[in-house]
């Protein structure tokens, strides 16, 4: 029997997982200076938590969900999406009572949606985001877009744009809901089964669809700009004049909707414009999110955030031809000769660690020329070489690599020695 | 509608969720040191591979996977465990033929098991677990136990044993099988129904049953000591020996199988020693599989790794009364006065997190006195106030708040002096 790795799925090995390493890392130096703070939800939610706010005629919860129903005879599903999951935490442990607020949440892990495969799309993909739940102020919007904006920025990559949009609140959006129903109801027979649901339920997703995307009443569509009461406006403006004074470039899009039922008022996207990036050019989604916290039973709590995919990270990097750089890998390889030796190497190489040093030796039992090759290939600063000999003598052979110089060292004097230099 | 994090789940909060970045840290620099490269596998494996590995007969595999039929009608189980997925991508990726073996690799995960709900016990559990494959040398079997020891060391545990057993090959395995069989056969109507199963498929699987272990044939059982036939002897002397070099202290346990079929050799156990921690005391537990990459349609690859669960690592610290040092959350907070102010704030907000400072500002339009106290919250090092004032002079006061001093600065020397008094 052959085991493979699901569908859609993939294996981060260890000549990747570096790389996953350094970006987590600087999301969280910059979740720090930005002082966002790490939360950590279930892999899987109920079921309804999804169908209730990222909306029942969303691509993910009809079609992408990875449902089950466990031993308790509960239906659960793997999270498709961090955003709901924080909001049900922030609401369950009534974070809207901490003293300070708003309360700004960060998370990274896996997400699940069953999609159909193709480049940059996984079934189970990561995604970096952050949640500043209990403030309606438009300089917070400008927080999250910056961060999203620093984590490219700090990771090298050059070729990003940021685009906006408003969808206002509850009064411009169904203002503008009742002009697209007006505008595509005459000729709704002429779309796809999926819109002619939407246009009852939700007729601002017929602005997403695939299928239809180059029907004539798509263009001509009215636009939620036009719809934008005063204060929707207003906090617009703000919003803008926000990114203005910080330097971040927009580009603004009507058309902009994002995918998800929860979202009003600001909503960005952040693309890909490197020319080797294939079709799929959306880097990170973000939005604001005013009733959800409600919605799922808790008080008001005006949201904002995003959520980004590490993979598609890595891919705009490799697009632009960038790359980080890595470290070497050991600072000691330890050689040894025969038995009596493997065990006194053993002891040093427990030594060294403890020291903080990194280590590795042998287990292979193999020639001294393969052990060096090991030790060229982990790049150590410096190999000891032990035989019989080193062993009756009390001492081992170090050899400096950047200068290709060897010296006999007593065996107390090692660790200060190769301390020395490893400065 | 009210939602709860699922049942036997966890939400790590920002107050708990630093002592996991904390531990993953330590763990990330002892495994750079150690030379093990992270490997990522996926949340969900086919079924059959834990049912292959983990062994049909396992309360694992029997009661507790999380399984569940995917869209493409595949059945698939969130991992229970490390072991297998990482094995299956050792042989899919064909490591066996990496020029350096062992290849070493550690994991850091959620892992699920639908079990009863009690202390210390979550159906979703972080593992962090490493795995040597590619070397039958008794001293790496030591290493991997001296990485696990210095997880806990430098965590700041200290009541701590190693329990240490060997399992033998599988000569010796089925040797000591035969006797078992002969031992309970007489009586197995004794027994319950899952050890009655177990006689045939797995006996040494009755050793383990939490039902019957006060059975009087439990403490009369044949050990598996007693039938290790000369070469697993040798090699348990020599692992035992490295153990010894290296001053890692173990206590001998024959009754140490560990719940996984695909054992062999080295089996070992690190439990709390702590009189305040639960009756659940395992905190690591691994051992030898040298047949398991065969078991999955690889070639012949001898390992050895361990897990253990980041929760049980955290409550022991809890139960020896020991906590990690939480750094100030924050360099520095500006308080504003009003909405120009505020304009000003944000754009020097801005600055200072470019500069690599941490930062922070208010987002809820308050007065003054809750924005110091928010600062006093955040243990914030430096205080920027901005008024009407600021905004018309170009400058800010800024407080030291270690010495209560506070000086007007310009606007173009924030950064510098900032930077000056963060030394």
């Amino acid at each position: 029997m052959n085991f493979k790795v699901p569908r859609g799925t993939q294996d981060i090995l260890p000549s990747e997982s570096w790389k996953w390493q350094k970006v987590e890392s600087i999301i969280r130096n910059l979740c720090d200076n930005y002082r966002y703070k790490e939360i950590r939800t279930p892999i899987f939610e109920q079921t309804e938590l999804f169908q209730r706010t990222v909306g029942d005629t969303t691509d993910i919860v009809t079609k992408e969900m990875y449902t089950f129903t466990d031993r308790g005879n509960r239906s659960m599903t793997l999270r498709p999406e961090g955003t709901a999951p924080v909001v049900r935490s922030f609401v369950e442990n009534k974070m809207f009572g901490y003293p300070d607020q708003p309360v700004k949440l960060y998370y990274q892990g896996p997400m699940f949606r069953y999609e159909r495969q193709q480049a940059g799309r996984y079934r189970q993909f990561v995604q970096f985001g952050v949640e500043a739940i209990g403030s309606a102020d438009p300089a917070i919007d400008a927080e999250v877009i910056a961060l999203a904006m620093d984590v490219y920025k700090q990771a090298g990559l050059t070729d990003v744009k940021l685009v906006l949009n408003s969808l206002g609140d509850r009064e411009s959006r169904n203002a503008h809901r009742d002009a697209l129903v007006a505008h595509f109801t005459p000729r709704i027979g002429e779309f796809c089964s999926d819109c002619q649901s939407r246009l009852e339920k939700n007729p601002l997703r017929i602005l997403d669809c695939k299928v239809d995307r180059e029907h004539p009443l798509m263009e001509t569509a009215p636009s939620l700009t036009d719809y934008l009461n005063e204060q929707s406006a207003a906090y617009f403006e703000q919003v803008k004049g926000y990114l203005d004074d910080v330097g971040i470039a927009y580009e603004l899009d009507p058309n902009l909707v994002r995918g998800l039922d929860y979202y009003n008022h600001t909503a960005f996207e952040i693309m890909s414009t490197s020319s080797g990036f294939g079709a799929i050019t959306t880097l990170c989604g973000g939005g604001r999110y005013n009733g959800l916290a409600e919605e799922i039973g808790g008080p008001y709590a005006p949201g904002i955030g995003f959520g980004m995919s590490i993979e598609r990270l890595l891919l705009a990097l490799e697009a632009e031809g960038k790359s980080f750089t890595q470290e070497a890998e050991l600072d000691v390889y330890i050689v040894t000769l025969e038995e009596s030796a493997h065990r006194k190497g053993f002891k040093l190489l427990n030594e060294l660690r403890n020291a903080g040093i990194r280590a590795d030796m042998d287990y292979m039992d193999r020639k001294m020329k393969a052990q060096m090759k090991s030790a060229d290939r982990f790049n150590a600063k410096a190999v000891i070489v032990i035989g019989q000999d080193e062993v009756d003598g009390n001492v081992v052979q170090l050899k400096n690599m950047a200068e290709g110089s060897q010296e006999k060292i007593e065996d107390t004097m090692i660790i200060e020695k190769i301390k020395e230099q490893l400065k």
